[in-house]
């Protein structure tokens, strides 16, 4: 396999700026999310062997019509680059055989092109004066353009048509197709060598493909993986292996066709081969951290950093799960980096490209990756995707895709119109020793319903009014029904589930923990849950830093930074001391030594680079410097820096428009603010002052202070 | 674009016979179809630019699972040839690599593969002693197999499994992309040269690639292909070209990119350019002719060979409309083609290519090739087509997909449940000046009846008992509506439509010959239409083959052969008296020489090889030879012989199990049966005799006659 290593850098935008008038490729919206997704998604192997995933792919639609009205000064020349087979028309008139160069008179024409390809992506570059190609372009895959006997085209037509998809593909020699991550080379930090064996250490935790300089002779060589030493030199069991054959009468380097995760590398090599050194070129999505977060605690600091290198080995075409085993897009997953890349790279081209490649095409035909409660993930990815961006055309376009996924997760409801295992479908919840899926799970109710909610605010969006109506008729009915059926007076907390029309007896922390931030609790309800469950020792233990992620989260929701803090450092601090580079797919304390990689009945099996373990870049974002957006796009936003037991903390979180700055001690704060209508919160035991400054009180030792577009305000004050 | 030419017999099969246990290339069942159909609908050009389809073209699934349990008496050696990116499985345990040979153990062995590909459609061939890849292996897109965290795999399924697509890919080394239809070499029967041009006549219409021999010099040539020679010498407005920039210091010989149809070639060069020669690669789908007719009459005989001759041309990778201009798959068209099939190739695998082919996938978003009553024609194209082949298992494995197109249609009905254009619905009927296509028209009405009959008698093979009874109701609702709103009892005829409700005055042909064949009127208003609209000059004419095949089929089921006969000879003799060698797509003896080339306002627009023309095919295998099914699949069968005014007529109809022959004279019928249970009914002045003959009376003249299983029997009768 010939590989073209491609370096662009990838310009991280917010949502307002469009790729509008910038001449860049162009193709059917989510097109090369699916096609990029069937590539990346199978390059998954086990020991060798080809591991594709098991949901259905899909696929681009093949020909695709492009077209734009422009109003010309004067006669342009334009240049024509083209992903597929062709034609090209001016004001529909076709002109003959496959041009790379048109002329475009002046006034006011329609360029029209139509695209066949079955392998890539059908995609255009058009590049005049004034006539470029950009995602104003209009694209449909039916254009109903028929004529009658007479030759007179057809005078209604009932195509919709959608603003074309682009990325950052703004060179002509660079189509969609030629996509490739970056590369760059790296060298182990350690090499020991015995005969026939090199073990190689790069010192953490990294991505790509290996490469054997100065290989000779004749024989086989075989490389094994390992995140641990252990799974490296267990070469029969270790997750990942290549072998190659060699036959080489002179010297040269070989790099393996497919990028694997490790951060050893046991290469095992016949009598009569020699290797001088192993190498690697490390793939990476070239995309800069805007987010930042040091404070006074030097564990955390160094979580944080973690945090922030597992998330970027795990955010590549896609945001992926992890990135050594399935290597593909998890919506449960992918859902918990929107979060994080919201309070670090607020790259939204990845959330998207990621939105629609776990979407894909209709007809629905099953959970997203199967599972049930990963295609309500999708729907809130949605709504915090409005919500921190504010882009509404995403909705626009996609909205038609997000009915039919409703209607098919409103088709598989129960008599008692609550969710419901059936056949094929996949309660997941969480991986968790002897946790119930059976019968209707309250968990997975609270998601639908919010799932209803994003609905019914993007019905409104597309100005839908009778969808609108008809979603927010469901939420409210379902979330009543939710506290009629699971609500248990005596436990203080929504019991686990519902089997054959009865409540079981048994509590878990899922359903509960969503209810405190999804805001579904009053506040007697609220306390009641926070005692009986989240803090409730007899409460099985959540040990996948996925669910840690929301358990966290909703004690911070509830003002608990400093029970989450010593949390943080007890769990994620855990598997540092034990050695880890990069945060793992699960961390149980109990284990010891190589128990800790084991998963899925395999004794490697388990991920030791894994996306949802970088939550506290979400964390520390979100509820210690406390920046949240109040309306979609940062329009407004508030800022309520809680320490949490730190002396001090200093960060700044990304917006559309620009970085809220955010410096925190128990007496000082300082903001920096951006365009929208920002508010600083505090709570202080004396009124907060500072130069010029509106000060609040809202009762209760709390503060209000406007913060000012794009203003810089200094707040003395006393931390509680 | 390199070629390549492979020739494979086509074995022309029953659908009885399937393509169990003969080893074969597999795939998903009906994305061959998919993935060929773009391919050779995205072949037309109109004068060098290319000119795509105006629907929405699917694409294969590129994720399938394949498998099947195999009993293997000893441990044998499987060669795997795969299509992708594939795995293999036994017993569920992955076999690292890409392996081209297996081993499978002795007893009871379950065998899967998984195959990723993009570009061509996954596909496997498995060749062992027992262990081989055929249409019994199990396939899907989505296995649902996820495991647990213990490694535990899901034990309970939603997936739908299919069983394999297959056709005659039976040699390893062709596999399905490689699919390419068979050529043979063709010289011109006339070349008339002059200064930098050669004026090439191939003596008939033709089809397939212009080869130049001896090209030498430098500079453009252009090929000009004309269906008559007036085409051809148009360098202006023919339909379709060629141009070469020649720089060819040596000679060479050039052979053009893409199959065009003509029968005259127009050859122009550069002064500096020269030409040894111009000949062809004439290309076709190798199966042979099963039908066949003979009588008494010449211009019938040479309008049978013509009609053959069309449908041929016409007969692909798919049934086509026409060789010269769409060379795409319409429907309405292809239903004739199905049609036309049963009575001269009985090639099963072409109807249910066509049939999958224009059906495409999920979701429905428009009609078939956009127009309403395509929809309608596809699923009477399935109704035929299990008449004919009894083949159910065709009926089982895409039953979802008619489920799914019958729900669109249902959902476009307007307020009175009647189908109307809505936007993007092309309401076609016919090519005719001044055909409304206001309103809810009856024609199409009919249509939506009888597919909603072919849904109920499909529902019950599927044991869809739910759908049955809705099909069938729908239908019966449907029947009374029409002829409570349609039939005029003055004017003794289905009015053509209903505008803002209520009944236009205009009367045409389409809804009440289709009446006729559907049996949808009583004996009273059959005679009425006859006389009020068929044979009534005030009623506007039909000037297409294609709608001149429902016509005369109408008349035929009412008896009219002898004025059917004189009709073909005026008509399809009328265009063999103007020189055609092929049937056109449309004729009007009204008009004058060049005249009837023209059509959508282009003096060559119109097709002179359109399969709508070979409609004698079926008229006369049918209602004249009058070989027809009674059940399923022939099991038991009708032969009507009607001379219409011939002296004798000789000839064969092809069935599943054999050809039915009959020889039919004034006096005397032969008739050899095949193994159906076959009875002969003929019109008699006196009681029909033979030896061993049991002669029952019908009165009114009519006789039955059993043939007996694969029996031939000799009849003297006495004709009226």
């Amino acid at each position: 396999m010939k590989k073209v290593f491609i370096l662009f850098m990838l310009i991280s935008l917010g949502a307002e700026l469009s790729a509008q008038n910038r001449v860049t490729w162009i193709w059917y919206p989510g097109d090369f999310e699916v096609w990029l997704s069937n590539k990346m998604q199978n390059r998954r192997t086990e020991r060798g062997a080809f591991f594709p995933p098991f949901w259905r792919m899909d696929n681009h639609y093949v020909l695709i019509d492009f077209h734009k009205v422009f109003d010309v000064p004067s006669e342009e020349q334009v240049e024509l680059y083209v992903e597929g087979q062709f034609n090209v028309k001016i004001d529909g008139k076709g002109i003959s055989g496959y041009p790379r160069t048109i002329t475009m008179p002046a006034g006011k024409h329609k360029l029209s092109m139509k695209v066949f390809c079955q392998d890539r992506v059908p995609a255009i570059f058009v590049k005049g004066k004034t006539v470029v190609s950009d995602s104003s372009w209009l694209v449909t895959y039916e254009d109903k353009e028929w004529i009658d006997a007479s030759g007179k085209a057809s005078d209604q037509s009932g195509t919709n048509w959608l603003s074309a998809g682009s990325w950052n593909f703004d060179s002509p020699s660079v189509p969609p197709s030629m996509f490739a991550l970056a590369t760059a080379p790296q060298s182990p930090v350690k090499v020991e060598k015995t005969a026939g064996s090199l073990l190689v250490d790069f010192g953490k935790e990294t991505f790509g493909f290996i490469r054997l300089k100065g290989l000779k002779g004749n024989g086989r060589v075989s490389v094994y993986y390992g995140e641990s030493k252990e799974e490296a030199l267990a070469t029969e069991t270790c997750e990942t292996l290549d072998h190659l054959e060699i036959n080489a009468p002179v010297k040269k380097d070989s790099v393996m066709n497919l990028t694997k995760a490790f951060r050893f590398v046991n290469v095992k090599y016949h009598p009569d081969v020699s290797i001088d050194s192993v190498s690697m070129l490390y793939e990476y999505l070239p995309v800069a951290d805007r987010g930042d977060f040091r404070c006074s605690d030097a564990e955390i600091n160094r979580i944080y950093d973690v945090s922030k290198y597992t998330f970027h080995l795990n955010t590549r075409e896609f945001f992926i799960d992890g990135i050594k085993r399935d290597r593909w897009i998890w919506s449960g997953d992918a859902y918990q980096s929107y979060l994080m890349n919201y309070y670090l790279l607020f790259d939204s081209p990845s959330v998207t490209r990621t939105l629609l490649a776990l979407r894909g095409k209709d007809p629905v035909s099953s959970h997203i990756n199967t599972i049930m409660d990963y295609t309500f993930y999708w729907f809130l990815g949605i709504s915090d995707y409005y919500l921190y961006t504010g882009d509404k055309k995403f909705i626009e376009q996609f909205y038609p895709r997000m009915q039919s996924l409703m209607e098919f997760c409103l088709s598989r409801r129960n008599g008692d119109g609550l969710m419901e295992g059936l056949p094929g479908d996949w309660v997941f919840i969480d991986w968790a020793d002897g946790l119930s899926k059976q019968g209707a799970v309250s968990f997975e109710q609270l998601l639908l319903a919010r799932s209803l909610e994003t609905m019914a605010t993007c019905s409104k969006i597309v100005n839908d009014q009778e969808g609108a109506t008809k979603y927010e008729k469901l939420a409210s009915n379902l979330k009543a029904k939710i506290f009629s059926t699971y609500w248990n007076e005596q436990k203080q907390a929504l019991v686990h589930s519902l089997v054959a029309g009865k409540q079981t007896d048994n509590v878990t922390r899922y359903a509960n923990m969503f209810g405190i931030f999804f805001d579904y609790f009053d506040e007697q309800q609220k306390q009641g849950v926070k005692q009986h469950v989240l803090l409730n020792d007899k409460i099985q233990k959540i040990t996948t830093p996925y669910m840690r992620f929301y358990e966290l989260e909703a004690l911070c929701a509830m003002g608990e930074q400093k029970h989450v803090l010593l949390e943080m450092k007890d769990y994620w601090g855990g598997m540092l001391k034990l050695g880890a580079t990069s945060f793992w797919e699960e961390y149980n304390p109990s284990k010891k030594g190589a128990e800790h990689y084991a998963m899925y009945g395999r004794p490697f099996g388990k991920s030791l680079c894994h996306a949802w373990g970088a939550s506290p870049l979400y964390l520390l974002g979100k509820y210690y410097l406390g920046v949240k957006p109040l309306s979609p796009g940062y329009a407004s936003y508030v800022v309520e820096p809680v320490l949490g037991g730190l002396k001090w903390m200093d960060g700044k979180v990304p917006t559309p428009a620009g970085d809220v700055k955010v410096y925190c001690s128990t007496k000082e704060i300082r903001v920096q603010g951006v365009a929208g209508a920002g508010v600083l919160r505090i709570k202080s035991k004396t009124k907060p002052s500072g130069d010029g400054l509106e000060v609040k009180p809202l009762g209760n030792q709390l503060y209000e202070i406007g913060i000012g577009q794009n203003k810089a305000i200094t707040v003395r004050y006393s931390a509680l």
